[in-house]
């Protein structure tokens, strides 16, 4: 198991927490020089906030650790690709490099609807991988989307 | 003086508790039938978390008032267009309508950048009208940058 998969496989069982809390299970972890230093998932239900997304919510621990908005040298890790308030935070905290799990076709702003770290205008530049566990990822989503209809 | 300046002048006032604070002074007021549910200011800096702006912060505050993560017919007042995460989460939380002051030709995401909330594959659609007290937004901004210069 490469390293990247490790980290996503720490995501995915965050998602799973928010999944067993009927919540849209997505989860996030953020890695600085090989230790997680925060993971969270998605509680906007739970706590009835709209920025309480998994990315949110990792990237507001991540700062406590640290003692610092800048999350230069950090990696996120998050199994469903970000909406664009995510993609807008990861770049305002200067996450270097964001690795996904599932792309969201309709809404997602790494690399999907958006490529909001390649915009020229805006001042981080970060990197992106999408689809690490991709399937696992994908599944996850999909059985509770399917438990939800029935 | 119409409505929206009233709240507009709100969010000034905000603002300059930021700037007191040394902070970049943007301030945000949300509203809803014509009262005042939430206002706050830009704390990145105070409180070194990335995603602590202005808007964020307002959105969070509307959210716990109303219990609901939903601030559907709500409107928001902000002294600067919003960075692409601002604008996001404007999005996640279905703001019904944003005035904004000073343009962020940059990194504005509602009128100059980007323009997230006209975007077709996107969920919610909200109104948006920028330059509401335009120069003195304007001005509050430059005599921040010009004071940290000097």
């Amino acid at each position: 198991m490469t390293n990247k998969e490790k980290f996503m496989r720490v995501a995915l069982k965050e998602a799973k927490i928010a999944y067993r809390n009927g919540e849209v299970p997505i989860g996030a972890v953020i890695v600085k020089d090989g230790e997680i230093i925060s993971k969270s998932y998605n509680k906007r239900n739970k706590n009835k906030i709209a920025t309480h997304h998994a990315e949110i919510n990792a990237i507001e621990k991540a700062c406590k650790v640290l003692g610092d908005w800048r999350l230069d040298g950090c990696e996120m890790y998050v199994t469903l690709e970000p909406c664009p308030m995510c993609a807008g935070a990861i770049l305002n905290a200067r996450i270097s490099k964001v690795y996904f799990g599932a792309y969201e076709v309709k809404s997602g702003a790494l690399l999907s609807n958006y490529k909001m770290l390649f915009q020229g205008s805006l001042n981080h530049k970060g990197e992106v991988e999408g689809g690490v566990l991709l399937e696992e990822c994908k599944a996850l989503l999909k059985d509770f989307f399917k438990s939800k209809r029935s």
